[in-house]
Parts: C-alpha cells; structure tokens; sequence
C-alpha cells in the first residue's frame, strides 16, 4: 500500500493482437452450456454474452470448443457477425481437424485463434499433448495469430516463443485438469521473467476481483482472462451483465492502483505486493 | 516471558507531543456514526466519548473526517472544547478543503493534526493520494505539528520524515481500504527501524488487548492506536467505557510487561516475543 | 503439468520380483477382517479377492498375519491356489515362528515373502523389533525374495540392503503404529537416493489415486502398495471390485502421465511436481 | 520410526533428587480445587491422590499454593505423612513469606521445593518477579533443594545455575499467564542445549501421552510434569487414577521407544523425531 504518489487517475489500457483494450481482463473461452453450466442458455447465446459483453467494455472475449465440433462453430459464428472481435478456442484435437477449425476461423475473419492444450488429458473427445513439432506445424499452417492456453513450466514457455505462438496463457485449466498441480500464480513469475517480453503472457485461475488483477500483474502477467465471474454474470444478465463484471473488476484494478501507485499497467511489479 | 528480574511495577509513560501520556494507546480518529456505528450517538456525542474518556485515562483520543465536513468540524470542536487535548485528523482531500481544515484545528487551539491518507481510495469524497511536494505544501502550511496515518513502506516513511511530519501511523485503514494488503506488523519492524528515531512512529490494526500493544511495541512501535474496542466501550458506557477499556489494556500492558522483564517502555523489544 | 510433449499414450508397466506388471499398483497385505474390517468376508474370502483382483488387473496382491496364525495361513493358502502369484506379509515375531511360516510359504510355493516390522510394537502379538543379525538369520533362512516392510530411515534402508533384502516398503503402518511419526512422502525421497536402485523401493500410506501415485514414483519409489481403497472395494465388489479400484487408480496414472509429460514410469521425476 | 534394532523391552527409569524412579513423567504442583476444578474434593483429598498415586507409580508428585497460605500447608503436611516423598511448590510471594513456607517444607521433611515463578503476573496473591540476588537469598537460606519452575529462555535457565537451583522447570504455566508466548517445546531445545546437564531440566505443557513425553525428552528434557490429565484422573479414581493414568502415559512411552529403537532414556535424541 502506497499513499504518497500521483497515480491519481489510473490508466487501465493496454495494446494486445493490435487492439487498444480500455483493460487488461478478457473474457475466457468457454462451452458446455448444457452439461457445465445448467443450460438455460444454448451456445450462440452464450457467446454472444461474452463476446458482446467484452466488447461493450473495451475487452476481447473468446469462444470455446467441447465434444461436438458444433460448439467450436457456434463461437466462431458468434465471433465472426461481431466482426471478427473475439478469439476462438479449440480443444487439442487431431491434427486434420485442427486444420479444419483453423479453416473456420480464418473464414469467419477473426482477430485471432487459439488451444486450450491444458485440456489434453480429457477422455471425452479425441485430445492429446502435442509436440513441438506438431505445435509448429499447427502455426505454420494458419495466417491467424495463435494463442497457446496452458503453459505451466518455463521450458514450455520457451517452446511457445520458438515455435511463433501469438501469446501465451499460464493456465492449469482451472486446476480441474490434474490435481495438486501449482496454481497458476505460483508458476507465472519465472514464466514471464523467461518470456522476458517476447511474447505477451496471460494467465487464468481463481481471478475473482479487481485486486486478483493486480496481483497477477505484479507476478508478471501482461493481461488475464476470468472465466467464472462472466458465467455468473452473463446466465444474470447476458452481455450486459458480462460488461458489468469486467467494469467492476476495472474499477478495482483502478482503486488497487491508487492505493499502489501505479499509474499504468507498466508499474505495477512485484513490489506492490508487499 | 521472563521471570527472574527487577520489573515489579512497570512504568507505561510516554511523551507525545509534548505531552505526558500515562500509556502508549491513543484513541484512533473514528467517525460516520450514522453509516458505521448504527447511530445510537450523534457525531458530537461519539467525539465526546472518545476525547474525555482518553484524557480520563490519561491518553490522547483523536477524531476524524467523512463525506460531510460536519463530521470533522464536529471533532474540532470538542477538542476546542477539551483545551485542544486531542488530534484532529482529516481525510485526503483536495488542497483547498485541506487548507481550510488546518485552520479550523489552528483557530481551535488543538494539540496536533493529522491526514489519514490511508483513506485515499474512497470513492464517496473527492479524495487522493498525495505527491510529496503536496504533502510538504500541507505541512508548510500549518503551524500544528502534523501527523500522517497511512504509511506502509519504507520509502514512503522516508518522504514522511522528509517533508516534515511530526509522526507516522503505520496503517492500512485496518484492513478494509485494499484487500491482501500487508497486515500492519508485517511492515512496522522495518519501518521502525528506517525511521531510527527521527519522529514517532505509530501504529493501528488489530489491537485488541494489551498483549498486542506489548507485540507491536517490540516491532518498533512507540505506541499505538485503537479503535474498534473502543467504539464497544464508548457505545455502551461513553467516555467512562472509553477509559474504562484503555485502563484495561493498560493494566494488561503491564502485566505483560511484568512476564517479560520490562519496567519501562523502552524496554520492550524484539527479544520479548521469544 | 506439461503438454507440449510425446506422451500421449503412456505405458505404466513394471518388472517387479521377475514378473512383468501392468501397473506399478500392488494391493497392501491386510488381515483381520473380523476386528479390523466388520467381519462380513472371513479371512479367506477378503484373501481370494485380494489375490484374484490384483492378479485380474495385472499386478501382485499381498496377505497378511494377526494374532491367530491361522489368518497368515489362509492367506498362503490363497496365494497357493493362485499359482503362488501373491505375497505373504508375516509379523515380525519370535523367530520359530518366523522360520515356521517361511516354511509355509516356501512350501506354497509362492513368489516372495515379506515381514512388516512396522508393526513391532503391538502389545496383542508376540512381535518385536529384530536386530540386523536377526534380520539376517532370517533372510539367509529362506529361498525366497524376502520384503522388508516398515522402513522409515536411510540407515535402516542401509541395513536393509546389507542383509539381502529383496526389496523395501517406506510404511509406518498406516501412521497407525507411532503417533505423529513422519510420514512416508516426507521420508521417501532421502531413502530412494540412499538405495540407489539396488533394490526396488515400495511405498505405502495415503494413496488413494492416481495421482497419489505420480507422486510417491516422482519422489523416487518403484511402485505402490495401496490397502485401504482395496478393502472398501473388496468388500463392496469382491475380487471384481479390487480390479475395478486398480484400474480406476492406473488410469488415472495414466491420464497424470499425459499431463505431465511422462511417456514410462521411469520418466516420472520430481520435475513433474512442481 | 525404527525397526532393525535390539531396544525391545525399553527401560525408562531415571534418577531424580537422589531418588530412582520408574517413570521420567511427575505429578506437576497444582491447587485451588474449588476455583480450579469445582471442588468435589479438598485440597488434602486432592494431594493424597496425587502424592501417592505418584508414589504407587514409582514417580513422584508435586503439591501447590494459592491464595490461602492453608493451601501450600495441607500440600506440605500429605507430604509429610508420605515420608516426604513429594515435592511442595511455593508462588513467588514476599520474601518473608517465601522463608516461612521453607521453613514449613524443611520440617516437614520434604525430598525437595520448589517455586512456580511462572505465576509472577498473578494479581489475586502479592506476588513478583524475583531478582537474581534475590532468588539467590531464597536458595541460600534453605538446605532443601530448592527447583524454578518457570524458565522460558537461555538466560534465565543461565541464571538458575548461577544461583544454585537443583532443577528447572521449563514453563509457561501452561500458557495460561501469557497470551501468545512461545510454547515450552519451542525454547526447550536450547534451553537444554545451554544448561548442559549442569542440572535436571524438566519440562511441563501440553502432555497427555507417551509420545509426547518420547518428544519432550527428544528435544532435550529430562523428565516431564504432567497436570491436567493427572487432574481428571484423580477427580475420577483419587490416588487409583493418578497411578493408571501415569502407567498407561509410560507403557505408552515403553511402546514408543519400541518403535524408535530407544533401550534407555539417554537414546532418546532429536534423531527419533524425524
């Protein structure tokens, strides 16, 4: 806590896939309305919660992938009426079909793709870890900046950046993937100490506040995503209740940044954690 | 603890401001008894109870500041009318009002003033942190030695002594102004231990009982504030339950000091938590 | 976690007292099913389902010994009926005993034999610690692989390999034996690099998944002995429900091993913790 | 915990004041049974139980003082009929009290007394802290051995051999005197450490098993005191109880070094805790 300084009026920007965002929190790529979330929404509705609610607040959302390819595509769908603003997630899929969702993504003129690889262990759809040289022909075969979700160690990190990832997401896919595995706050320092700048470093889990945001920031990452937060207010309030909770999430950021001193996004280190 | 000396009655004076205190525990500057007390007492009341009931006890009480300017203007004045026994402390606002608060504590002949700029993110008053060259503006400003309540680091203790202050308090607005902040004791040893003397240093949060004066004591402190008990005491017995609550602490201070071997204040240090 | 790797499909297998396993899973020796477990199986139903599930599953299940020595010869007489594929756990008590059911598993023709010595201080057997000599008479007394069951110590360990031990349980008993002893995770990893390989390492105590068993492999142990998921799927399912438990527990190995990048079991190092 | 060794039947005697004794676990000095313990017994009943269910154990036991001077006298006179086989505490009252209350001990021909300093911050009796010359004095005018109960740190424990006690007691009076204070197990290792057998150190707080006498031992003590569960013990079988209670907490510590590979209490060493 810092008392004595000018960040009087925080500013909450920041430049990411070449777009100006009015804050640092994106919406995370999420599907499975039916059996995640109670399905009294359908997946188009959904999207359009997130990707609309995002945009309405100056942030990008994204869209996920699940057992059927037809929820990949309803995102994309989504994505593509709101101009392409949003990024399409897909699960680690066979390689022809991670062509074929490339395809669709591209099509649809979408700012930018990315795989949720931190869901490789599921044995509900045909997923597996890929290697380095699999991820790179991935990459190489799209002309659509691509986002690896799912970096939890600094050798990974280091593959993303040589194999031309767009960004990175520190993620253990909401510690639901394997348990007792460290939180993605624990790991995210060496991480982006590594990445070192090269490529932007997101990460997820257990972002509830304005002040989660903070922290993670001060650890190292360039930008978050929340996932939970937006369901609760999205199945409350559809798109407008999506940019609710991300501008009370910014005004808390801002607050934070007050009682930090932190007039950018830039100055917020380590140090404003203790 | 320590059994085997020559503390049989300890000695819990102090100098503060001039002024001969029988116990190192000040009433902490407390008001909105409308919006944070319920409002059995008015401001006038609350003030009253606060200011008699540590002078009673041989201590100093403070009062403070909320969105109405009625509310500091209210303090002021029962400290006027206690001989100016009592500090008056206002919130971090614009320049103008704080100018005009100085000289409302000047014309009321009060002891000292202070800020608690701990407060600088609220959202309710048009307050701010403050750059130290408005901090040395303020305190240039006043003939009152003045007090600010809110530091938390080192370097922000150096500005302090820098620009002039007559005494820090070490506080983080007892824990409500920015959530997984350090807690107050995390922070004070180093603090002390920068400021080596050049101005009192003060500390609040979590004080309780008088084993937790004798804790922070030995972290550096040269006293401290309390307010939660005592807004219990003074809701339910008034300036005699306010003085009814320090002499308790105080008699528990004592007794404590008796376990450890120290028969004045500047006894206690680090080796008595061990 | 990892998942930018080749181990989409991991191999869980073991060699182990020359058989080659399936999974590095062994069930635990356990008796007593009337004062211990309710008694609804007699001892030797709770052995055949034991056995036969363990064999079921692809792996080596144990019996065990109590005050009656009937309990430890219905257990032989299990594995006997199995084509000896099962091992013997006896108590550690007077030798003329111990070198009486020597003869019987001998006799039985079983694959191993072992003794848990973690349960040296029961007061309802005649049992005690044995000395190295001791120790040493006892091995030098059988043809058969001899398992020493109930060591917590590197110096221990030590003697374990001095006397020809075939391999070594880390136990405490369940934690059942010595109140607040350490348990067998924290110990592992120091008794593992003192072996060095010159005999398998076996670990007991708390596992109760999947990736309860990445864990103890990853601080250094050859494999597991699991005891009290086998009695409750025992019980429930009989020898069906132990190979059900099994698999369960050596699938989710297996999906642990994909998310961390280990394609074989001795892929598994302390890295895949953190 | 061990195994491989030759400590099967441990023995656990200990020489005392002179006296061979069958346990390392005391009676701790303990009154006011009807503000303490509701008073269904008085204070002789309480002392005989206590006294000569030590006794009956092969241990000895300790008798108190409290506000009454009566109390301190009925614990000497059951010590006196127990042919002084019990060791009378004093609290550290005035000196003229302190040498009636010796005088009291010495006719009655008590083993050894002894003064629980730890209850210097009391406010119900006219007790204090004692100086180094001043417990010097109180040693010097008694030809009993004269036993501090209540040193918490190196210096104190420094001090007591200075001035000529024949013991220590290491206590925080049962961390009832001083909020927050280090607990006995915590200062015990280098208290220990530093008196290096130039006197007993006993040690009291928070034992209520075998194991924890095998850890207090551990970690540098000599014997233990036990009281609370002496207290319900003798509430609820008199002098039966004191001695069940003593020998379940010792075959409990017989059964400990069994598992810990300890013969004699001298082999009890910080090795046994890890």
């Amino acid at each position: 806590m810092r008392t004595l300084h000018s960040a009087k009026k925080p500013d909450t920007q920041i430049k990411l896939f070449g777009q100006e965002l009015r804050t640092p929190i994106l919406g995370a790529p999420i599907t499975g309305n039916n059996f995640n979330m109670g399905g009294a929404l359908n997946e188009q509705e959904w999207a359009e919660a997130m990707i609309q609610g995002c945009l309405t607040s100056g942030t990008l959302g994204c869209t996920g992938d699940a057992t059927d390819p037809a929820m990949y595509r309803a995102g994309v769908e989504v994505v593509s009426k709101a101009q392409g603003q949003g990024i399409p997630f897909m699960k680690p899929r066979q390689l022809d079909e991670v062509f074929d969702f490339l395809r669709q993504a591209e099509q649809a003129g979408v700012l930018a793709v990315g795989m949720d690889i931190d869901a490789a262990g599921l044995v509900t759809i045909p997923v597996s870890p890929k290697t380095k040289e699999e991820m790179k022909t991935i990459i190489d075969n799209t002309s659509l900046p691509f986002i690896i979700k799912g970096i939890m160690t600094v050798d990974e990190a280091e593959m993303a950046v040589e194999v031309g990832a767009a960004a990175i997401v520190v993620s253990n896919h909401g510690g639901r993937a394997l348990d007792h595995t460290p939180g993605t706050a624990e790991v995210l320092p060496e991480i982006a100490s590594a990445v070192g700048g090269r490529l932007p470093v997101i990460v997820d889990g257990g972002i509830r506040a304005g002040i989660d945001v903070l922290k993670m920031l001060a650890l190292g990452a360039d930008a978050v995503m929340v996932g939970r937060p937006l369901i609760i207010a999205g199945y409350g309030g559809g798109a407008e209740g999506v940019a609710l909770a991300i501008r009370r999430m910014t005004n808390e950021l801002k607050q934070a940044m007050v009682l930090t001193g932190c007039q950018t996004l830039k100055d917020i280190n380590i140090d404003v954690l203790f």
